[in-house]
């Protein structure tokens, strides 16, 4: 019997690395596409693409690897806690693909693909009617999907379940409603205290401008023996195996600020992706939580440490020795109000700290509309003008700043958007605990000394793997549930509200 | 009866299809890991390597795939002419690897990996003795797969197919054994042709150098939105796609030319690869022939057309663009002799386009008395020290620079060495046919236009595909069987013999 466990304890192992090389091996094919490929190799590469995907999809669900997660999963207590681990996250994911049927995800794949066509016309166009049908078949899939899945509350938590496993609109719409009320309302606040700081009109070199980002990512903790720093035009982080987590960024010789801060925000991401145990790569004990989990490493990073004043100081002693006629001219205030010029306005991807918030709001009370009460499609322009008025108070001059801005319902899925906001809350949770834990903070960021508080992430949200849901990490850190207080506190000393 | 063949037929390109994207998925993670790969990757990347290579073998020969061929293969006379070809390819490779147990087969893999530990340890150590047993376990294991294989006249051709199909001891050995009593007779004359031209000290920018290579790969007709062209320690061409051929140079400050050269071996492979009939990509009918044309391709473009005096005014009048300094000083003559620094000497992938081939037929020597004759293991290194004695009239100071030079024996196999020099035989061949069709060549070259050259051998070389076998082809385009004579003729008009 014990033999039989081992056994099986292997052979599921064996497994779990094989599917884990194969999502490395598709993770190169799409970074190659994304840093490399020539534009006549982008046929073969959607080809190669495709048959990863299939390959580790088929490796996923066979028949051989659920004989082995049921057979482990029936003796569940007497596995390891790393394995129990593991073991309930492959049955969950297991359970979740297998309640699909084939043909269905066949169909879904399809109808993204066309969706996704149509939505760049549309953008280019400006003209939503170009996309809406196949919006509409999207949508009707996507509440097929919430169906095929199941859910205790409302369709839309299955979704969201896709992308932040173990997360409700119950639990989340609370906190994120009253983040948006509270942002609205301190706005005014903020936009008093902060100003407008043009740029000097120094031009960068991107190989100074590389040199920079590369000391930065440097100082906060990045291994580039364990990882490299290239161009893309949409960056990313991704991992191409245990130890290879790269990063990309991209340059405007204009400013050297909007390459460090995506940098910033991708080395967040790489942080938490190198600080996991490694002992336990490719296993879901050595994986990283969820999607708002990552995205709070980000924002930790980008945000709120970098665009600190005492990161601007910090910054300001790198400027002489990259930029010297920017340090000329700079000072700590000024590259602080260059780092955080707030604005309400129509796209999200451009949106400051403070009001990013409001706009992902936006979108998920459009997607709940949508898949739990039925608004219909045709109505989708007209309501997202009416929040953005509501919410941001901008006015939606057409729909290429409006409801084509993202590629997320046409290409993805609707579920997605909350994880943005989620990832916001979850980063001042921690922040309010490093604040606590490590000592003269300001003083050490200044002299570009981060060890400590990536020490406090690597402990306690790195390390931790999969062996908590996002949910329950945050109660743990904060000891409390889910709340949009320690953010809307973070902004409000910040700005001296 | 129709209908089922036309089924044979897709299912058997489908099949095609997927092999071709895995075996471009595999060169993509080896591209990557001699470009790009971090320090830590690559243990991760090992495994990756392993796991597709096994997927790619295992669609290779599986029982599927076996019957579309046999299936295809008894109906041959009524395919297509593109698909003979394809069919006949693919029953040759697939009867050979059926004819190897898998057993033998990792046997071999796992004796080709310890050899090249120990090589690169014997190497280190300078000591022959540390690889000897582990090359005897080789050797022992290429005379059983010679067996396995099976072979009409001797064993060595069985290992010699593996790289070059169709090719035999007795085609090669006559033409190669008069190559290299022909060339140790005008030795003495080329020497005394040339003189050294030593370099006038300048400092070359990598960027610049970049910039040069690559303007002189689209001047040969290399297309970069199929392409791109990046840095690796060891340069190589791989296939990544369709229409995704990459090629890696490597720089050296000091000498511009020397990763020119490079650059423009390597855009010979890609030539070749980008002029196949890309509607027959992924398949026999679009693929290249063998290791020995392929060679060829980059000698003409590296040494017959790159070493030549056109050319080296050609670069004359490109070297004020990129490097003002150097073109100061420099003259068609010195560049030249430049490139044309012939010398005996030890190391073989150092050796000059005179005696580059002597090198090559001291191994072949060498590879037949092993597998053919017996010869001791423990006998090479004084027979490898007595032959270039004899051919090269230098003396061998110790193994690191002589029997322990290569890594074949140890990490690949024997009956590769004979296609480097086949490479330089077709090249001189084709190049005749090259030299009656274009008119005025030289002041072409010398003008940078190469359309016509490459246009004679994409029609001639490229577009054939695996239709024909090597041998076939220099037979069809010299009208005879395989020769030396036209390889001396060019190295004695080349240096006025």
């Amino acid at each position: 019997m014990t033999l039989d466990k081992e056994q099986l304890l292997k052979d599921y192992h064996l497994r779990l690395q094989e599917i884990f090389q194969l999502d490395c091996i598709g993770a190169l094919l799409d970074w190659d596409q994304q840093v490399n490929l020539p534009a006549k190799g982008a046929q073969s590469r959607a080809e190669q693409l495709e048959l990863m995907s299939l390959l580790a999809h088929n490796r996923q669900t066979c028949k051989e690897f659920q004989g082995l997660v049921n057979a482990l999963g029936d003796q569940l207590d007497t596995l390891s806690s790393d394995d129990q681990v593991n073991v309930r996250e492959s049955k969950y994911q297991l359970e979740k693909s297998l309640k699909l049927p084939e043909t269905f995800i066949a169909q879904k794949s399809r109808a993204r693909s066309a969706a996704y066509v149509a939505w760049i016309k549309a953008r280019k166009a400006n003209d939503f009617a170009l996309v809406k049908d196949e919006l509409q078949t999207n949508i009707s899939l996507s509440r097929q999907e919430a169906n095929y899945l199941g859910y205790e509350e409302t369709p839309y938590d299955a979704l969201l379940d896709n992308y932040e496993p173990g997360s409700k609109l119950s639990i989340i719409k609370g906190p994120l409603f009253a983040l948006a009320d509270e942002l609205k309302e301190i706005l005014p606040g903020v936009l008093k205290a902060t100003k407008s700081a043009p740029p000097f009109g120094n031009h960068f070199e991107i190989p100074q401008q590389k040199a920079l980002n590369e000391r930065v990512a440097r100082d906060l903790g990045y291994d580039f023996e364990g990882g490299r720093m290239d161009i893309a035009p949409h960056p990313f982080m991704t991992t191409l195996g245990a130890h290879d987590k790269r990063i990309t960024t991209r340059y405007d010789q204009s400013d050297y600020l909007s390459s460090l801060l995506t940098a910033i925000h991708e080395v967040g991401h790489a942080l938490y992706e190198q600080g996991l145990p490694s002992e336990h790569a490719g296993t879901p004990r050595g994986n990283t939580i969820s999607l708002s989990i990552h995205e709070s490493q980000s924002r930790i990073w980008e945000n709120i440490v970098g665009r600190s004043k005492p990161f601007a100081k910090y910054l300001l002693g790198l400027l002489g020795e990259y930029f010297p006629e920017e340090a000329a001219r700079a000072s700590v205030d000024h590259i602080w109000h260059r780092l955080n010029s707030v604005r309400p306005s129509l796209i999200r991807v451009e949106a400051d700290e403070v009001t990013y918030s409001l706009h992902v709001v936006i979108r998920m009370i459009l997607e709940e509309e949508v898949i739990n009460q039925g608004l219909d499609v045709e109505e989708l322009p007209t309501r997202w003008n009416e929040l953005y008025q509501q919410y941001l108070e901008v006015e939606v001059p057409d729909d290429a700043n409006g409801v084509l801005q993202d590629v997320h319902w046409y290409g993805v899925g609707m579920g997605y958007f909350p994880t943005y906001a989620l990832g916001n809350l979850y980063s001042t949770i921690m922040m309010e605990k490093i604040t606590e834990n490590v000592t003269e903070i300001d003083q050490k960021v200044s002299n570009g000394n981060f060890v400590e508080i990536l020490a406090w992430l690597r402990k306690n949200v790195h390390q931790i793997g999969m062996t908590l849901r996002g949910p329950e990490l945050a109660e743990k850190i904060s000891g409390d549930k889910l709340s949009h207080a320690p953010f809307i506190k973070y902004i409000k000393g910040k700005f001296e509200l």
